[in-house]
């Protein structure tokens, strides 16, 4: 990577999210030099995303100095398989939604034959901790993606763990919780990680304690509906005591799922990324006592549990793009 | 490995248990062309051991042609730790119970300085089964152990799983059943898969649905507390209902346990392994079944779920050697 910093230095990320498609360039130091984006919705075909993208892209290439001084583009997409370079049955891609689209190798012929990457966002999230973030050096560790779902990047040995299939590190659909008393997933199952520990999970939570107890709670001024998982968080940074057991009960969860994570893998830390982690010790406190508690005992004390290092706002560009030094 | 047959075509490999240390001489095909063993315990100390395991070596070291057609040797052994070649505080072992011993160390030193790879029981089998058995070619894939405890090796990429200390799949201690009503585990906590799925809890099963209900079945004939899974097994066999049952229970939780597994790391491949596994599908059916009832969609039927493929007698020893092939 440093070796050939001198002759590419660049590479392209991009963050391919249902709503908004960011693209940035990047040095191999994390730093962005130039970023531009388009929507993600509104084209008929995948030939017509690529198009508008290659289109946005041209005017920061030549910022940077040309094609010549990108040696590869990183993608981080949802449902986005490593292997094969395409995009699979993306619900939120009105393009990709009932097809397999070989977004890598349409982007490289649009782009002069530069390789491209592309995997998951939470992968991506992975792979940018390992370049550019907390994860640097480390060869055994496990990103957990805490946003509108509960994702995971998994890294052994130093190599992004993607299965048989390309799709290994589905960690929020674990199940928890088994049997009828499950919470009902989006995936169609019950029980799982994403359903109690997801921005929804923690609003659904909320929703539970409210109409369970008739504790006050600043919570509810609120519409129990309208409630979201910053909601809760802003209302237990005020020291209300129920928004703190909601996050109390989400990182119990969540510590616990660790704990069997641990017997898997053994990483040598966890690493929490995405909107929820910005709730600081409330979510990452309850974390670690669940954690301790519940691991097997020569597991104890070895994993360290950190907050993503990469700046939130680009966060998920700096991750895409990252995928382009691995490929 | 078949480039240096010509030159090294052996390994040894030796199969560490509780009572008997077995030792092979073994080619690349997974032929052992010679055996012999002592007892494990009876040992003052681990120099002790070894001097007694070389001992027992030479003749059959002679009987292949010398140390000089021997490339390397393989340990699998409880508590054994590849990255160190250290057996760490092994509750069986009266030469290992408290401290540390640098096994693979000890036995390359008196063997004229061949490389000697060592690690734990489950590993070994994994390994044995990438080398010799049902897994050839594989790069990702689950061996499950059923015997007196539960243990796994899991390999993602072609290379076995060991993490940041070399203690990673410790499948046999992930959670299965939370809270207060989890079976108490060998491990000191609650819950985990061995406490139901080995040849103890299957036998703990059985066990209590006698005293639940009064259903007549030929385990009755028996003292309770003699019953083990062989005789559940046997039952079984024979068409005892009651017995079946214990097999569906036990089934059910490997598979629910292993859909969990393959969120993580979408092997292409269950391989079970060990005593238990003779009950064939009986076991192996529920498995399936519970697999495809809980696995998230885009795993389904993705993965094989295979019985070992090493001979049984033999299992062990050629699992060892082949973590010899791969020092």
């Amino acid at each position: 990577m440093i070796e050939q910093a001198g002759i590419k230095p660049y590479v392209i990320g991009l963050d391919l999210g249902g709503t908004n498609s960011v693209f940035g360039i990047v040095d191999s130091r994390g730093e962005i030099k130039a970023t531009t984006a388009i929507k993600t919705g509104g084209y008929e075909s995948a030939e017509a995303y690529v198009e508008a993208s290659v289109n946005a892209l041209q005017p920061i290439i030549e910022q940077v100095g040309g094609i010549e001084k990108i040696k590869a583009m990183g993608i981080g997409a949802p449902n986005g398989n490593y292997y094969t370079g395409t995009i699979e049955f993306a619900p939120n891609l009105p393009w990709a939604h009932d097809t397999k689209v070989p977004l890598a190798k349409m982007f490289s012929d649009k782009l002069g034959g530069i390789p491209v990457g592309l995997t998951n966002d939470a992968n991506a999230a992975a792979i940018g901790e390992m370049v550019y973030g907390v994860a640097r050096g480390m060869k055994n560790f496990i990103v957990i993606t805490l946003g509108t779902g509960v994702g995971s990047g998994i890294v052994v040995n130093g190599q992004l763990l993607y299965g048989c299939d390309g799709f290994a590190g589905e960690l929020g659909h674990v199940t928890m919780v088994r049997g009828e008393e499950g919470r009902s997933c989006g995936c169609g199952r019950t029980g799982c990680l994403e359903a109690y520990c997801s921005a929804t999970g923690v609003a659904r939570t909320a929703r539970e304690l409210l109409a369970k107890t008739d504790r006050p709670s600043l919570l509810r001024d609120m519409n129990p509906d309208d409630i979201t998982s910053l909601d809760v968080s802003i209302a237990a940074g005020k020291g209300d005591e129920l928004a703190k057991e909601i996050y109390e009960f989400t990182g119990k969860m969540l510590g616990e799922a660790c704990a069997d994570f641990a017997a898997f893998s053994s990483p040598e830390a966890f690493i929490f990324f995405g909107g929820m982690v910005k709730a600081g010790d409330l979510i990452m406190d309850p974390i670690k006592r669940a954690y301790n508690e519940h691991v097997l005992k020569i597991f104890r004390g070895k994993a360290q549990f950190l907050v993503s290092g990469l700046d939130g706002a680009s966060a998920a560009v700096l991750g895409a793009s990252a995928v382009g030094w691995e490929v």
